[in-house]
């Protein structure tokens, strides 16, 4: 592929992307396309091992951008917010063994029986002020991830961008950021306008690709397009980060039943191409 | 059913809601309930004859309380666009004709190939005021409805009561009001101050009630969840409009895959319940 250096080097390619692939393949076929980095999730290198997979990105030349993902702590308080929050505690270890810059929080959505989404938002604000003392000594920023309205119920009470920085804002900026995903906020006329708040506050801890596809698969969970198939303006809204002052990864994050279907070094490339064509400068 | 008669009178049943009655039995079962009206959808009206249904509705006593649906006007100029205006003058004259006081209009989606939402939004707004002369001519009212984001793409580019508004807000309120369906709305924590807005300017056109329910279906159209069977505060938004100055009617509208599978009557009598339990007072 002849591009600018760069343009390959900022990219990460988050492991769900091709989660055919074992963490070795990852790590060799992302390495040797010239990939900057990986975006992580907490299971499959729990599996893996944190040490290992610490080990083996570094060895492939390999950064790693995120670690998916903490969070799910709207429940009131009692046991299971007790639990919940111990393990944030422990995927913030994890990011720091990984040497993950940022780990990605979605909220949780309603608990069982509630209606109340105001007051689970603000139980997320109360999860923050607990974990990020506990981050910052690890080194890890915190990431709020807003997700699409779709999700509001059950995974992620913070549907806007301008929810994740109302959450972030009340901590310094390089503890708590938000998280910026294409497919998640896409539709949203006020996205630019908060980029621009959230980049020149340094807020912005992680920008995530995915296209808008549709029909939406059933659970609309699988249903993230690859780049270029569908109806986002992913390179308008790089800019617009960009132009807010980010300057870090740029991950490509597909949950994807039919990409997860396919050979796994050829999807890589093929996003790889597509990132250039639709994303990247 | 031992009630107040205005709870009843005031409920209005989506046809849609028990799509598998034919129009005289939906006629028959909503009057025999004490409902007070029904809201219509243009291609079963039209293959019964709109006169016609014009006429049974009034027999029984129940009002047509709006139609759907007018839009799908995001084309840019030429022949598509133009058909698509020639399609909603004839919804607001079969409006007029059925009596109902509002024509419901949803957007439209992106344009194939088109990426910029902006621009698809302002071509609603040019529709409409290329319409509001000829509804206003017929005593109809617009109603201008946002769908949930998960639509923006392929149905509607509105997707926030406050972009309703926005679009609502150059006409008199006479003219072109906003349709707020709880299913649309509930996740925004923008949706009571926007009531509030809404209601004290006159604005509220319709208020259609379905409540949110998971996992969604593929596709996600037929998901609107039976009310109470979901996470919607139905109750409180319909107090919302109410603090507001809204007093019309309100409507249940679900499109729902295994409501339609059953028999209709007793579906009718469940919503009935329902809406008694769950959004009345």
């Amino acid at each position: 592929m002849n591009t600018a250096p760069d343009a390959l080097s900022r990219l990460s390619i988050n492991q769900e992307t091709v989660a055919q692939l074992p963490l070795p393949r990852l790590a060799e076929e992302a390495s040797a396309l010239g990939v900057g980095g990986v975006g992580l999730w907490r299971e499959p290198v729990r599996r893996y091992g944190v040490e290992a997979a610490a080990g083996l990105f570094a060895e492939h030349g390999l950064a790693v951008t995120s670690l998916c993902r903490g969070g799910f702590f709207t429940a009131p308080e009692g046991p299971e917010r007790r639990r919940a929050l111990d393990d944030n505690r422990a995927a913030i270890g994890e990011a720091a063994a990984l040497g993950a810059p940022v780990l990605v929080l979605v909220s949780g959505g309603l608990p069982p029986g509630e209606r109340d989404l105001g007051a689970a938002r603000r139980r997320v604000g109360e999860a923050l002020a607990e974990l990020v003392p506990y981050a910052r000594e690890h080194g890890v920023r915190l990431g709020v991830e807003p997700l699409h309205p779709m999700f509001a119920s059950d995974r992620c009470v913070v549907s806007t961008l301008g929810q994740a920085l109302e959450l972030a804002e009340p901590f310094p900026a390089e503890e708590v950021g938000v998280v910026v995903d294409t497919y998640h906020v896409w539709w949203d006329e006020r996205t630019p306008q908060l980029l621009s708040r959230a980049g020149e506050a340094g807020r912005i801890a992680a920008l995530q690709l995915a296209d808008w596809t549709v029909p939406l698969p059933a659970g609309v969970l699988l249903g993230r397009g690859q780049l270029g198939d569908g109806c986002v303006d992913l390179r308008g809204l790089r800019r617009a980060a960009e132009a807010a002052g980010y300057t870090g990864p740029v991950e490509v994050e597909l949950f994807n039943e039919s990409l997860r279907a396919r050979d796994g070094a050829e999807v890589l490339r093929e996003t790889v191409e597509r990132y250039l064509r639709y994303a990247a400068e």
